[in-house]
């Protein structure tokens, strides 16, 4: 069934406006225009409006955020929850620092979200924020291993059912959940770490996703994941064989995504569901 | 002759003053090196008179303008204008939001531009925007195709007259007009469109061009977008046999802006003049 | 033991905050992560000071400075002080126009550099303004050559001693000085000039460099330099093998900093010490 996620991209070619960082800008919009998509960036409050209305769903990236921007992602998230189009937020350095948590937080309620996608330290930071009276178990790790799997999967699910939202949490292993089911993923290679870009560029891959699959939200956005995962090992493995390193990673990915076919991705997808 | 406009700036090294969006500006900024030119980017309205002095022409491209750069599209514009410097316009979006639109009519109102290089919506919009009292033939295609080809050019050097520019219209087939005479150039892949910057990096080089090639605006114009196309369909076949994707189509053609000669230019060239 | 400076950027893994320009951001966060660092990319006056707080080190680099920007260099600057991190100053574009320059030395008289690493140019237009009356020796060639390189290690010596900064100043040789001793530095190709960006990365591994090996600033950024002018003449030989242009040197650069060994460096690196 991942497969035909994938495959509605390519045939439905989703327009996705992203708000998102400079750092990894150009990645995002290549792995959009990889996967099947179509890429459109917009960050000025004067027409974010106007470019979310003519595509099919938004990315929030708050990496290199700023005063300027961050009302434009409010009014974009608003804007995109009113034409019922699906948001995806990535809350890059949540928890780095007070303006980046405030900003997840205020997001999280101005907006409504379809998916929310980061590492596990980010995801925790909106967790803990967002119940601060309650308390987050504390005692949660920061990294989801064999051992704290069952308590990570049931982390996730309750932070989705709490924001009603898709949890993405990528790492070593991923969890994709809704409030009920979750995906584990195991794709993926640790030198994946050593380029920067490949949350965003999911992030950005998980909107198209979800556009072009508006009845599969938690399969949408399992297949992103899987993806991104099988892309990386792949592009791992070419990377070494050609004995480059993180600049070949970053260019192998982005051609496997645009090469990748649902028949490879369900060969290669490596996953469970609990 | 169009070899003639490739190795000017080969001898002469243009240095081009860019204000742009920040998806592109990495691949603008080399494809400006591999051209043999020199890039600055600068934005800020404080030194975009004091770097487009020091500077041979200049680049106007409105992808992700905001607030704070749109004076600065417009200070930078007038001073090249006084200092005589080719000024490059690409219209990024124009039509997909009414900032942009304006944005671009104000600059059309503002600033001289020697080129304008856009897509045919894009064109399509500032042509309508313009005229729209008296109207733009509303039938005019998004494409150009052999069947509208006569059109397209009469629309072409129609608008070119009306605002004493280059018009650079670039898809399938590409168009680069003045009031008087088109060159229709049939060089490129479809794949290009699957990279972003691609019209945001031929724009940028367009400018070197004429830079270097003061006399020969439009040759000069014309010889950058068989550049483009050449490398583009040559990173094509280069990136199919190394069964690559998108990411090695950008590299490939960089690399081929690079290392292209004028023979090759000669060699490789596909147009006819109208 | 240029080689130990390198290694324990590998152990250490050392977090550099960047406030750098967006043209060339994402290969500095690569070249960061490729060296054995870690980067966050972050701008804004309302978090700076708690990004920079969580990191070991600061890059200051002035390309596409901004009036929202300047600010926050100043600040992230300052707070990097009181916290004892180094400091490194890119002051790219000094001296092409008023803003650059200013800003540079405002922030040479409210920050403390432990390092600025600049072309020639760049360099001596600092020392030149921050000297007006007394006057920098205007005979200063704008180029490191065999002929003139006496005077430039003196002059590099003398402007480290008045600003109490390693003075990095790259080209063709390059100089790396404190106030008593200088690594000259032959390594490196002329083709890196032919991709944007290798002096802004270089300033950020600079910075990583100098966080992983507090005591030793001047061999941390002599190795830093040493190893950025190895592993661009090792990419230039292969992209001249693989008949490549620029945009493969830059992968290739990044490439080779990830694979580069403690022992590649000492065998490669080619310098004198005045």
């Amino acid at each position: 069934m991942l497969n035909k996620m994938l495959e509605n991209v390519r045939t439905s070619a989703p327009l996705v406006h992203n708000i998102t960082n400079y750092v990894t800008v150009n990645d995002c919009a290549n792995v959009l225009l990889a996967c099947g998509g179509s890429p459109i960036m917009s960050d000025d409050v004067g027409e974010v409006e106007d470019i979310t209305t003519i595509c099919g769903g938004l990315t929030i990236n708050i990496g290199t955020l700023n005063a300027r921007t961050i009302p434009a992602m409010a009014l974009a998230g608003k804007k995109a929850n009113a034409l019922g189009h699906p948001v995806v937020l990535d809350p890059v350095g949540a928890g780095a620092s007070g303006l980046r948590t405030r900003t997840a937080m205020d997001l999280l309620q101005s907006v409504r979200f379809t998916a929310i996608r980061g590492n596990v330290s980010e995801i925790k930071a909106l967790a803990q924020m967002g119940n601060a009276t309650r308390g987050v178990d504390a005692a949660i790790s920061d990294k989801v291993t064999a051992e704290n799997l069952d308590q990570m999967v049931r982390f996730a699910k309750g932070f989705a059912k709490e924001t009603n939202a898709i949890i993405a949490m990528t790492g070593a292993m991923d969890i994709v959940a809704d409030a009920h089911q979750a995906y584990v993923i195991k794709n993926g290679h640790a030198m994946m770490g050593r380029i920067t870009g490949t949350g965003c560029m999911l992030s950005c891959m998980m909107c198209a996703y979800l556009v072009a699959n508006p009845l599969s939200a938690l399969n949408a956005c399992a297949a992103a994941v899987a993806a991104m995962g099988l892309c990386g090992q792949m592009g791992h493995e070419q990377t070494m064989h050609a004995k480059g390193g993180n600049a070949s990673l970053r260019n192998a990915i982005i051609d496997n995504i645009y090469n990748l076919t649902g028949e490879q991705l369900m060969e290669g997808v490596d996953y469970e569901i609990r």
